[in-house]
């Protein structure tokens, strides 16, 4: 991307990416039921249900895509049996949980078995707590590689470590969104108070370092933040270490320990939900020596004060950007990580000429920055 | 159609056909007086009114495309005078029942006489208590051939039978919508219990009819249905004809003989408002052993559940067909109707190559459904 | 354009021009603040804010396009600092009124220097009122001729005259708009009751002048208006004198002398907030043997009215010009200026092949007219 913006893929569109081979999250393990529930990915609209839940075991996490092959209704609208097939509601098609069509009523001797009946299928992984979908139906993950699972959230098991876990849904394009969810200086300014101070300025060095499917971004010699919310996580100070993290497809992290007692790793598995709305499912995982409810108390409003700011700056961004008929981005060198997640997301999307682009392995880059 | 699916005509949109040489109910009789009356018909814009029912009398009924030829107001902005003419809103150019321009306020000397100043002008035909209207304004409708006149609704005069009217608007292009009037299992389905029960299943013999301008399908062997509304109507039971019929450019029939005492004809002209817009003008002709009064009072409930259920679907159909830039049906034979629909339509759209694919004349196809 | 319609510039759109080098009225000098306002001048984001008022003082009014160049949020979102420097609210980038970006917190050694990081300033001017926006950022207006300055709005100054000021918003093409104020006919009859009547028609000779940036209709022999509003305006009658007005880029005039003692010239800055949205900055310039506060009594509900009817129908015309895919218009002679403003327009807007149908210079026509 260097100074340039990136061209826009549709003229009057912004710039948006399409991963067709990559994990995103559909929803939370909590939410899925033998309920059919709706949902879109990368513009596809997906139909997820607990196979055998109807029966009242839990049930394997199933997902089609949401046009019965048939007449094209959503079959979103059908309902699971007890037997796990989605039943389409209109003619009332059966599909078993590995999408072959199995039933058609008033078919009389005919075989129902041509592959043009049957469900086109996502394939699911159900892991830490969410819900992971194939983008693309009917076809299959690699069984190895960087690919092969989805991203792994540490500490969720560690017992020291408090969870909270949120949905939030941004007007975005992944590639806005994740950058924002990484970018420093603007939570100086947007935020300030709120965990930086905009008035007193310490000179930093950054350390960024490009992987094959990430690129992070080290804060070396940063003061404990003087917000309220570091105040009360890390009341007794300490050594600052800060990396910020963005991993294909679409994994946003932002890594803190102070002293020794406090570790907060806060973290989002973003789904493009069309190429302007993108959905984070947000877990933060925290180790301080403060009880978690006096913790959550604290976080919880302030995550969503951020989160607020944030979605409406994203928005209106949105909206300017689609007026104009694309963007028109100048860059500075402390815009540390948008352009390298552009780099990877382009790249991951198959864009022709991206390929040469991609790190082809570790890299460091130093740079100053006041915070 | 064979097993593909329809080809959109338009990227991104549905299946839609535009039929420029047929007749469309455009209103009921009963609604139409003296105040201009706005429609669209196939997207058109039309202005229907009565000229000379504002002098008292009934007036004939006359229809212009819906823009004042001048600065392109709608018409039916404007007003009727005692002289039957239609006055524009802006400038007050008034227009006589056969479109000429006869009169503009502020013209001194300069003869009104060019045509560019005449309202264009839509046949009407009166019958059956719908006002028809001819697709294409400035076109002269055939005096002879299956064209000439709109289909004519039967036993609408024969005091045995009560008729309940009733209209409906779906989201759903004329196809999906006639497709869906017609087709006879997603009633055991979607509709089950109400006039079909899913649970006993007789094997019944279809026998279809391709003609010129209409497709029909006969069911023989049929039950008597076990629903509730079926058990009502002809309480007596007996032998049951059953005739599915489309009849071009878009009158749907569903008629029903049960034993000699039971006749019901139900009938819908369906005009396409737009691509995605059906409205039903749906005619119900029945005859049975009970008072019109109680079979009123059982069928219109009903009626309107079908229907709710119904435009449920055709909306969801739409949207999802919509999402995913086409239409991608699987058909199976008991699809009876559906395939012939589309080709009738194709061919009255004059679309390229459609006219091989029309029936030359009558041609039976028989198979088997379980009802 | 003849008795040719305009053709559509864009298919399915009307006929819509836009000038690349005029001033546009954004605002009314009493809106602007320090606080940024924002508006939309041919479908360009602007953002207006008065630099240095936040001190205190009055301030300069400045124009930049409503896009940081960082990341595209609109600066309309940020806030005026007492420097008179706006501030973006996303990463606090500072632009000095001249639109130079003087600070990027967090930013190191690096100097801020590069013109990418710039904002795009439109020329403003502030007179009558108004302030005055160049349609093009970054584009210089010239230094003489009649692109120069702004229109000069005559008699604000005049004590005699009581001034009334309202702002407008209409659904309709700005030429669509224009001609709609500027039109005759339709007043007698739309408005009829109001300011004219439509039963005793007089003929009356009109002269219709056509200048390099304007075109003027002098309507010679009219009788004193005999509506509510002339009557009370000019209780003594008199002879009358109207002249109505179109000057390029966009300003519209309808002026009218009643006798020695009545002046009235009503004008309207148009602006063409995007294609089909036209905001009208009326200023009514008045002189009567009436006291100001009656006249505005009377004359203030009139206006409403008016412009209530006429919006209405703008915006309908424009709904059903949209349907049908463009303009059909069939004129007459006493359609005296729709024509000739739509020439001067398509002139303006650079339109290829205009230039020649450009008036050279000045030119009568006579006609007759029946008001």
């Amino acid at each position: 991307m260097s100074d340039q913006p990136p061209g826009p893929t549709v003229p009057g569109r912004l710039s948006a990416v399409h991963q067709p081979h990559a994990w995103f999250a559909a929803c939370e393990s909590r939410e899925l039921t033998a309920a059919p529930l709706e949902r879109t990915i990368q513009g596809r609209p997906v139909v997820l249900f607990r196979a055998g839940a109807a029966s009242g075991a839990g049930g394997a996490a199933v997902a089609f895509e949401d046009r019965c092959p048939h007449r094209n209704v959503p079959l979103s609208l059908g309902r699971v049996l007890p037997s796990g097939r989605l039943q389409c509601c209109y003619h009332g098609w059966e599909f078993a949980p590995d999408g072959r069509c199995v039933a058609i009523p008033g078919l009389g001797g005919d075989a129902v078995e041509r592959r043009a009946r049957d469900a086109a299928v996502h394939a699911v992984v159900e892991q830490d707590g969410l819900v992971w979908v194939w983008a693309t139906p009917g076809d299959e993950p690699p069984s190895t590689g960087p690919q092969a699972a989805p991203f792994r959230f540490a500490w969720l098991d560690d017992r020291r470590y408090g969870v909270i876990r949120r949905q939030f849904t941004v007007r975005g394009t992944l590639h806005a969104t994740a950058e924002n969810a990484l970018d420093v200086p603007h939570t100086a300014f947007l935020h300030g108070g709120l965990f930086r101070t905009s008035t007193k300025r310490h000179e930093i060095e950054v350390v960024v370092r490009r992987g094959v499917d990430r690129v992070e971004a080290e804060y070396i010699g940063e003061p404990r933040p003087t917000g309220l919310a570091p105040r009360l996580l890390a009341p007794h100070g300490g050594v600052v270490t800060h990396v910020d993290r963005f991993v294909l497809p679409s994994i946003v992290q932002v890594e803190y320990r102070l002293g020794d007692d406090t570790h907060l790793v806060s973290s989002a598995a973003l789904t493009p939900v069309d190429d302007l709305t993108t959905r984070l499912f947000a877990i933060v995982a925290l180790r301080t020596p403060l009880p978690h409810w006096l913790v959550r108390l604290v976080a919880e409003p302030v995550m969503k004060r951020i989160f607020a700011q944030d979605a409406r700056i994203l928005a209106r961004q949105t909206e300017t950007i689609e007026r104009f008929g694309g963007e028109q981005f100048a860059s500075t060198p402390i815009d540390v990580l948008g352009q390298q997640i552009w780099r990877l997301l382009r790249h991951a999307s198959g864009a022709t000429g991206a390929a040469g682009d991609a790190p082809a392995g570790e890299r460091e880059v130093r740079l100053t920055m006041k915070v």
